[in-house]
């Protein structure tokens, strides 16, 4: 893909550094918790962290790619995230 | 206690908004998702939620009061965050 191109385009990309991150808000708290269950899943799974952000009914995600481009795996695991809204809403 | 007092001195106090706010530190993943469980716990049981920030090894923790001043249950709330860290290094 082009160097400038946004790999995911409903997340938000930042170039330096290297970060995707996403915003998701929820109607109640049960649905954060398994949102954020669900991102440490991925996460554990992964071996990659995210930083999240959250707070009872928003959760923000964002993956770095330790100072590297982002690339696939990174893009794997914010489309695997975006999955997850299906499941816990 | 006076006004301007900070009623957990190991936290950090801030007044507009009110919030009481405490970063954490971990040597692994594991005890830093052991934290997280406890955080989310004393959240439920107290019906109170406050905003956290982590990534694999790291939590910030920020309790608000909704725009009122720090109360008593805030600052027993942080108390018992800060219990829940000898229990999960």
């Amino acid at each position: 893909m082009p160097e400038d191109s946004n790999p995911i385009p409903n997340w938000q990309r930042q170039d330096l550094p290297p970060t995707l991150s996403q915003r998701f808000e929820f109607e109640s708290y049960p649905a954060t918790r398994r949102f954020l269950d669900g991102v440490a899943k991925l996460a554990e799974d992964a071996g990659h962290y995210p930083n999240l952000s959250f707070g009872k009914t928003y959760v923000s995600v964002t993956l770095d790619a330790d100072g590297k481009k982002i690339g696939p795996d990174i893009v794997t695991l914010a489309h695997k995230i975006d999955a997850l809204v299906t499941k816990t809403e």
